[in-house]
Order: C-alpha cells, then sequence, then structure tokens
C-alpha cells in the first residue's frame, strides 16, 4: 500500500502509529531535500538534521569540523556557514553538514523509526523509484513535509511523480491517488507550477528565484539519501 | 483566501483557530452530507448532528418525534429509524431527523465556532455557488472530512469542483488548488472516479453501488443546507 501524509498534522498523526514494517520517503522540495541531494550528489560526506537552533549550535560546538546550515523563514540563522539554497551544497566536499530548516529537518526526524527513511525531491525520482523497485517495501509512506503548519503543492507534485512511476491503481490509497493525478496535470511544466505555489511565490519575493528553478529539475541527480544513525548520506544499496 | 482541510488531523488543528470570520462549507459526500441535502431538497424539515450513538438516543428519548438515522461501519446501528443511503432521506418529508456518522456529522461540529457552516456536496456544488457569489466571505474553508483518520479522495474532489466555479489563481491556497486540479483530471467523469475510492469500494463491496451512483450526481440539487443553533435547514438567504 502507498500512502501519503499531505502536510503536517498528517505527518504528527502518522508518526505516533507503528512504522518498523514501513518505508518513508520525506520530500521538503523547497528547500530541505532538494538541498540535501544536491549536496550528497556534489560530494556532501552526510547530513546531519536536527530540530533547533539550540540543538544545530551545541552540535557545531562540539565538533567545530562539521558545517552549520539552515534556515527560519527562508534565510540563514545569525552565525550559520550555510543557509538553505541547493547551489550552496555543490561547493562542499567531503565535509558533514548540520541542517535545521522549518519543516524538512522536522519531518525527517518525525519518522526515524521507519524502516527505511529515504530523502525525496524532483532531483531524484528515478533514483527513487529504482531504490523501490529493488526493495519493494510492503508499506510505502511517501512524506509531504508542507511549510508550517500548511500544506505544500511542491511536495504533492514530487510526491505524485513518484506514485506515477511506481505502480498503476492496485494498493493506491486515496492519498496517493490524489498526488498522482496532480503530477498527471503537471507534466513537465515542474517550474511553471513551483513557482505560483505559496512557497515558490515567497522564495521569489525574497531573490530566491534560482533556487525555484534548481529544484523545479526533475531526475537529474541519480542519488538516493537514506537517513539512518542520525545521519543522511548516500544509499549505496 | 479559499482554504481546504484535507483531512481529519488537519480539521482538528484548524478547529481549534479563530473561525469568527470563515464561511465552512463540509463535505462528506460518501455520504453524509449527499443525505443531508438529499433529504432537505426532498421535504426533511431539519437534520440534528450529533457525535456519539449515545447522545443519538437520548435526544430521540426526549423527543419521540425525531427520527433516528446514521451508520457505524457503513451499516444503520441497531434501533436506529433510517441508516445513511440519500434514498431514504427521499421519502422523509416534514419530520426532523437525529443524524450521527463516523466523519460528516464529526467535521459538521467540528467548525462549529465558523461565522456560517455550510453543506456541500457534489449534488449541490453550483447552489453552493451561487450562495458564495452573493455573500463573498472573506475566509472559505473547505472541509473534507474524511474517513475515520484517512483523506478521502471523493471529498476533495467535490471541493475542487467548488474550488474550479469560484476563482482564478489569486487567493488559493496550495491545498485549494490540488484540489482543483484533481476536479480538472476527474472532468465529467463523478461516478467512474467515486467508485474506485476507499470508500466507494467499500460501499460496493455491501452492497451500496446505488449509493455512490446517487451521490456521484452533479449539480442536480439547488439547496444549500446550513447548520446553526445545532440544526442543519435550507438556507433562504
Amino acid at each position: 500500500m502507498i500512502q501519503v501524509a499531505l502536510c503536517p498534522s498528517e505527518i504528527r498523526r502518522i508518526s505516533a502509529t507503528d512504522l518498523t514494517e514501513t518505508t518513508a520517503v520525506v520530500f521538503d522540495v523547497l528547500r530541505a531535500t532538494s538541498s540535501i541531494i544536491t549536496g550528497l550528489a556534489a560530494g556532501v560526506e552526510s547530513f546531519i538534521p536536527v530540530r533547533t537552533l539550540e540543538e544545530a549550535q551545541k552540535l557545531k560546538a562540539k565538533d567545530p569540523g562539521l558545517l552549520l546550515a539552515g534556515e527560519r523563514g527562508g534565510l540563514p540563522p545569525k552565525g550559520f556557514d550555510l543557509g538553505n539554497s541547493p547551489e550552496e551544497f555543490e561547493k562542499v566536499k567531503g565535509r558533514s553538514v548540520i541542517l535545521t530548516t522549518t519543516n524538512g529537518t522536522v519531518a525527517i526526524d518525525s519518522v526515524k523509526s521507519a524502516r527505511h527513511v529515504l530523502i525525496g525531491a524532483l532531483l531524484n525520482i528515478d533514483a527513487l523509484a529504482n531504490y523501490l523497485f529493488t526493495h519493494h517495501p510492503n508499506n510505502l509512506l511517501l512524506v509531504c513535509a508542507g511549510t508550517g503548519e500548511e500544506f505544500s503543492l511542491e511536495d504533492a507534485i514530487a510526491a505524485g511523480s513518484l506514485v506515477a512511476r511506481l505502480s498503476g491503481d492496485e494498493g493506491l490509497s486515496d492519498s496517493a491517488m490524489i498526488t498522482r493525478s496532480l503530477s498527471e496535470q503537471v507534466g513537465d511544466d515542474f517550474y511553471e507550477w513551483l513557482r505560483h505555489t505559496q512557497n515558490g511565490t515567497s522564495l521569489r519575493k525574497i531573490g530566491k528565484d534560482a533556487d525555484v528553478r534548481w529544484c523545479a529539475q526533475f531526475s537529474v541527480m541519480d542519488v538516493v539519501g537514506r537517513f539512518k544513525d542520525g545521519k543522511i548520506s548516500i544509499s549505496t544499496d
């Protein structure tokens, strides 16, 4: 069965259920998971997702070799090495990065009890589909990280693109069906749709249209990120 | 702004926010709100939605003139006068009906603090659109009642059909955009889509395909139901 947690309240509800037989894929397309996939593809050793600024700073103090990255309100917090623009992570090679964002890293942490936790973006849909074809989990949960408390369309577009690659009608929940239907409407016009979402509009207002364009690239990175033992690194399974 | 509460966890979250300047439209297409609209169109005086079987029975004991209707697991509870099939309410004229269902009546109760609470179904989309054109609320909340804890596709189809009639892109939340996109995929094939939803499949399994067909009729009833002072009756505004 493929299910989709459409919004943050739904992630909280599902995170309290038994996920030990579930593979979860977390999407925060604008921008956390797109940044993670970009970084992993470019040579970042690992990402350490944390929920709060305090946790992030504490971890950095303990291990100054780590880079500190993330956002609050779309911008890098004071004293951080990096923000949350995917292109910033292209230049980071062989380092590990502490990452804290409003929704993406929270969503990853919420489903950490799942058997496998994968990182999803439009950038790596085909890589995810290949991974899932090989591992064929019985229960697949696609997690749309959202924005604050709200549902985010771009996460559902990515989730739906993955659903469309995986299956026929068998084993699709209603939530999977609405995202697949959305991805059929979107077709190849990812950028046009992303720029009109609430996140896309907000990012363009703070001068980050380049980020929206970057995150709208489809299946250009052959990388699956996996969260395990507190760290996200490339899955070699 | 048009927003959509896509699933039960989201209804609970939103019900705790300030709704005093919001008009809410509650959709439980299979079948509670379709039964209510059918009943009101046929001459039911009012529906009294209650959350629990106990409340329903207590109310009936106090006023034996009321009819007792509803479902648990799709079937009428023991001792009830009526179930939750829309066609059952076609024969009821001039009576008031206590109604308790798993999700629909709970969703209605959840948003009772809204300025206006309207009852929505595929059956009365054009009537709702006309009402909203006349009253043009600043904040419109479309509530998808769902099934148990799950998102239900048929409620999102109805919500999206209403969004499509109301507006251009201005003032559409991401949640409104996904439902509108869904309704564009559905086109006029309401029955085909409804029968493949999880609820549609369950209802067909218990021999209630006729209910699914009934609820898939589009804009055939020129009735707006309004919940006020604990009762749903036809809005004459």
